[in-house]
């Protein structure tokens, strides 16, 4: 099975299952699971952060950085198509009480002038700005990266009117290696990021959320109240920290192979390209061709092909390590076959 | 003082404050006020209602109704300028933990292909949609009337998805009388509705909530949370049903005043006029002037004029009860010499 | 009619009722109605704290006051019958978040040693404590009085722990006329009071918030949320004006009469009184009688006199403005009759 | 190191090491992951329900339980030193919007009359009781087991008033072991119960959530939006299904060891014991040495003996699968000792 429907799917390599057997651990509620306390350390450092927080997925990490950052009848500015706004079931409103301010986009990017007349002045009848929320790679707009510049501008807006910026870097990674800078410098322009360990790197469970030591606390106990305070949580930290030291380096492919996929739909099928493709997810519409995005599934199905419908003519592909050259090839001849 | 900031500056008129000092009055607590009893039951009937419920303001009225509409984690669709998303503090993310779904509008009307399309299937990632929201007429969009065949095209979608429909009438009245149809039949495309008494139709303080037996019961205890039960409310009720047996008629004075101040902006200034005047707002751009709109609300003010600014170069001007032909002309003499 | 049963139901005099008709009125929601800016003012002097703000009721003032003073997540300690606790529809935990940490109490007044045993130290498990909330006087105990010693006690706890301390203050002038002291007096052991104008004070609709001008301004925006911003509040602000300027000095009558009703069940009935009558409310067991509760109140009804039940076997009495000493004594005759 | 600090201190054994290693995965968002598939299949199977759901914590699978089971304004009627409100963060009142009613109790058991009076009635000043909560065995009773007829009880006067009750069986297996009845039986008093996996069963991570299928449908999407959606989670279900299959026969042999300890305790030296020893867990007042919790916490710790203070003058010592026989025998020798 070739599995393009996203980079969560893949599974943990037999080097991190001995990990996880020999995982050395501790009650981390008590703060004594030294793999874990490594791993925070690994990554504040990596970040250039003062300190980290192992939390068991993306949206842990994302809930617990709102509930630190914010008090309700806030407004946290967003793009109106954030993985925060679509993807987890509104707990920003449900559980910190705060209004999302969604504003148009392009590839992830508000426009700057947008983003600062957004921000509320002082009114009775207004609700406080209390986050400014980056994605990057933006997942909506096919894992496409935000420039360092950008972040840079982004931050300068915040820091006039003292407002903390949170990076939702689910990819984060994806997006350092395809623009060629440090996870330290992207991070240097935000107060928190979270990024995904269980994603292009690799490991089954987990994500970090990094910033300042006093909102690594505060967030460490709203992870407690959503249930994220786990106990010898060492077993699932080994794998992570050491798909966190090893598995950087090998983004890139999964960012070739998505090209080549990109170059196969271009060249050998109608399905029009949407978004340009500079890390690992790629959508296509389906419109010029004469099947709609389940007819599309269920031919790949057939030669046991599987990504994702996002609209009835949108489909998702979603490279990551457990797809090889190999298997892009099959792919593309597939491909040919389908629309020969 | 020619005051053009809002409607909702009008003073009580000496018939009113009559019926303040007689008011027959009791417990609402224990709902044993007789005034508020017949006010509720007035409004109901008017709007074709089972119930209605007296609140103290427009935004206690739509904080109830989403409290009685939804549950933490839903999703309310409205129009990215709705007065609830933009004035209202971000109650409804604070108090009822619901997420805005902004859409962009054109005078209020969000496309009803992408409307349908925001209404979210079921999916663990997902809130699910509790409320679609319409506001009639469109504040942001200087009073702007929400067509009754557009209405009744969102309620279809609506009861096709099961989903209850609310509208924030502050100004429902000003619709009714712009487009000529009653307020029984803009009212019956929604389950709930909420009036001011307190802007054009001159009451003091006050707004109505209407919907069936239930919805107002729950909105009732919603109210009492709220700190909204009141004691001996007949005073404040007594004006307001007045306001709302007498005034509605006079309402088309006001669209009259607004629609010759617009004429006035056109040929006696450069002021660009933002909105076509279909009720009592206008706003202007100050832009084709050499003046920004703190200049201009100086300048106006040396004649006793006053307006607000929305933006720096945005002003707005609401006509009312308390104004009068007499001021209208004094205020186009004014721009007249203003602009000598 | 008789009404006993809450010294909410009083009505307006007629002095009130021509302040209400010739009073000078603003839009408050732009800080411009003069009367309620006397009233606000006047309140904070009265009490000793630098700024008021009107809100509709008790309800909504202490919602405010807890809305400002805390954040989720924190608890917030008070004796187990609080009104707080029992009759506000649980808006502290909906709205604000807090969890009540309620604790046993003898008339209203919580073991100083078990009160800062509940503060929470620092832990990761551990909600902090946000605020101390004290009732005075305390309704469930039949209007019983906390001394200003027990209120002096509870502050210096509080400041040893740098708590902010709230008073509900429905009653706090029965308190302050009941043990002599001044409201200033019992106000400087708080950090905010609220207490209500349309109780014993007698006006028809309104109670104050008091406290420093920080908490004021952040109360005054959570006013606005819960939809308690009004335009012409001076309606109402002008008789709650004159009630806190004048009916003071009255409530000693009230609490003359509850002590004659006392009386008078000892003397003439076989109902129990529960509380020692320190103010003007009664709370009665039927129990040694061989009535319920219901069946009391429908023989006081044949003589048309009212009160409230609390349990099957509870009623509760309360005097006030609207009940005169001739009232009292045909309580008093209707007593002899029904037990002879 | 002896850790007689709480069960949530062991460590998997080398037969869970391996079952992670093994164990079979797949991306659980996707429902994909045949081992926690299975472990929430058992688990439901094993407590007589229809549905399970695998979670990170207790406090993750109590508050899924409140998500689901209430809505904000709502009260839980609990006993006032349940683990939901001493120890969760306030995350009841916090994300769920509820009123904790809290209420005395004899070892975990809320007399049945006052339980049935705190159940509300309808009125508008009042929260609706959403929800009954027990806790079996009762942590702060020093683990004490709620009798299996106590729990019949309860649930008739619940299903009486139609509202559900839920079980924080975190300690549930220590119940049944401990009074001789399966956890079907008790949890068929029950409308959802949650128990951990990571306490005496001695996995290293996870809880389970059970009730019906509807039920189990809505804490899923309440898990997500905590956090608790994982993807290959089979690395940690397959060890917690693995002690589920396993570990509950051995807990006697805690019990035996916790009463081995009780009678130490008592026969060696001044320590007063708090609770009668029904399962894991012993309470013990220092005061009648002469010296306090900390004092005793240094000196056992210097024969590498760990427990935890609760007061300054409390300490508790909890059995688990880690401590043997020749454990216990080695801390009342070190007791003697000390004592001598």
């Amino acid at each position: 099975m070739i599995d393009l429907r996203s980079d969560t799917v893949t599974k943990p390599t037999d080097e991190m299952r001995q990990l996880m057997a020999n995982a050395d651990v501790g009650d981390d509620v008590y703060g004594e699971d030294p793999t874990v306390n490594e791993l925070e350390a690994y990554a504040a450092e990596m970040l250039g952060k003062e300190a980290g927080l192992f939390v068991t997925s993306g949206t842990q990490g994302n809930q617990a950085a709102i509930l630190a950052h914010t008090r309700p009848g806030q407004e946290v500015i967003m793009d109106d198509e954030s993985h925060v706004f679509l993807y987890e079931g509104a707990a920003a409103a449900a559980f910190a009480g705060v209004q999302s301010r969604t504003l148009p986009h392009d590839r992830g990017q508000i426009d700057l002038e947008q983003l600062e007349a957004a921000i509320r002045p002082e009114d009775v009848h207004f609700p406080e700005t209390g986050l400014i929320w980056l994605e990057n790679t933006h997942n909506r707009s096919g894992g496409s990266v935000l420039p360092l510049s950008y972040m840079m501008q982004v931050q300068q807006i915040a820091e006039k009117h003292n407002i903390p910026v949170h990076v939702d870097g689910a990819r984060l990674f994806n997006a350092a290696v395809a623009n060629n800078v440090s996870v330290k410098e992207l991070s240097a322009c935000a107060d928190s990021v979270q990024f995904c360990l269980s994603k292009g790197l690799g490991a089954p469970i987990g994500s970090m959320l990094v910033g300042d030591k006093s909102f690594i606390d505060t967030a460490r106990k709203k992870r407690k109240m959503l249930g994220g305070g786990l106990r010898q949580v060492g077993v699932i930290a080994a794998p992570a920290l050491h798909s966190l030291k090893t598995s950087i380096y090998r983004l890139a492919e999964d960012h070739e192979h998505a090209k080549m996929l990109a170059k196969a739909f271009e060249d050998h099928t109608k399905l029009a390209l949407i978004n340009d493709v500079e890390t690992n997810i790629l959508y296509v519409d389906t419109t010029p061709t004469n099947k709609n995005a389940d007819e599309w599934l269920e031919l790949l199905k057939e030669h046991d092909i599987h990504a994702n419908a996002f609209t009835s003519t949108t489909i998702r592909f979603v490279t990551h390590r457990d797809i090889s050259k190999d298997d892009i090839e099959k792919v593309i001849n597939t491909l040919k076959q389908i629309e020969s």
